[in-house]
């Protein structure tokens, strides 16, 4: 009997098998972030709480920046996932105005948590592009939504402008603002852009 | 007869040769800025224009990086002496809403120069803070002379953070968004912001 031709929808066992442990190692490093703080993230801790040997951790990371980078792009799939079809008043099923407000408080709290990372990725000043656009894209669309006229593409890259790393650690880290402050200013500032 | 003591207000003779001559560099250093761009500044092109030895030049500035950041600083010293003290809109004598619309153009074609001056400097993703505080307490300033109410503090910060290098760049190099329309986008952010 031939043996069956491999079904192009399932992947060969062992690339299953890889993807499971990459998920494995990406949970146990959320888990770390998440109970110790980014310093507490080393490739020892990791391999130890994900129950494999650290030579894996390495293989898989190549170093500890890469896998702050890699928590980095997790970090952020995971949170337009949620602006797309996520709960709502960040994902869809809110009125405009609530998303838009919902929007820009996480992702304040996001670009403070990805300052860190990206500090730690050794890659300070960096700035994703991809990043940018969706969060700009989905302003945009938003302002749409609520019948605000004008150069929307200019508005919606104007209201993320504050909400950028570097804006945001200088207010939290130089002047030392309370969050709630920045948020309440941002609010006032997206009711001005779109009530007129 | 007792030597004279040197008056405060007169610096010894010494001092006001170096200055002369750091001016005289300044000025010839501004001048091939003018003539051939920041790539048309060499240690070796601003010795000829100045009309002295390249060794001058390497004790003034260290290093083109160094000639670079002097350029920058002086750069940024000249526009703030215009903000204060120029001649109208950008300088005191315009209405608060002219004199707004004025800076926000003029920091623009500014940041845009000293974003090359910075990554000639060899310091790419720099910002100076004390830049920052200027702009952001004069928008602040115009802010109250309208009569805005709010947090102006915050509101200040959020109509400076798109004229931020990183975000000016994007839609200049990467978009290639004309800077007409990126002016008159700030301005219709003015508005509504200051307007309501």
């Amino acid at each position: 009997m031939s043996k069956p031709l491999p079904l192009l929808t399932s992947p060969p066992p062992e690339r299953r098998d890889a993807a499971r442990n990459r998920e494995a190692l990406m949970e146990a490093a959320v888990c770390l972030v998440e109970l110790h703080g980014v310093r507490g993230v080393t490739m020892d801790a990791l391999a130890a709480r994900a129950g494999v040997g650290k030579g894996t951790v390495f293989r898989r990371f190549g170093s500890r920046e890469g896998l702050m980078g890699a928590l980095l792009n997790h970090s952020e799939t995971e949170w337009q996932a949620a602006v797309m079809g996520g709960p709502p008043p960040l994902g869809p099923g809110a009125p405009p105005l609530e998303r838009l407000l919902a929007f820009g408080e996480s992702r304040m709290v996001l670009n403070i948590k990805h300052a860190e990372l990206i500090e730690a990725a050794g890659n300070p000043g960096a700035r994703s592009f991809a990043a940018l656009s969706f969060t700009t894209m989905h302003v945009r669309y938003l302002l749409g939504q609520l019948g605000v006229e004008g150069d929307l593409a200019y508005l919606a890259t104007a209201l993320v402008a504050p909400l950028e790393m570097i804006v945001l650690r200088e207010q939290v880290d130089r002047e030392q603002i309370p969050m709630d402050r920045i948020t309440a200013g941002w609010t006032d500032l997206v009711r001005r852009v779109a009530g007129g």
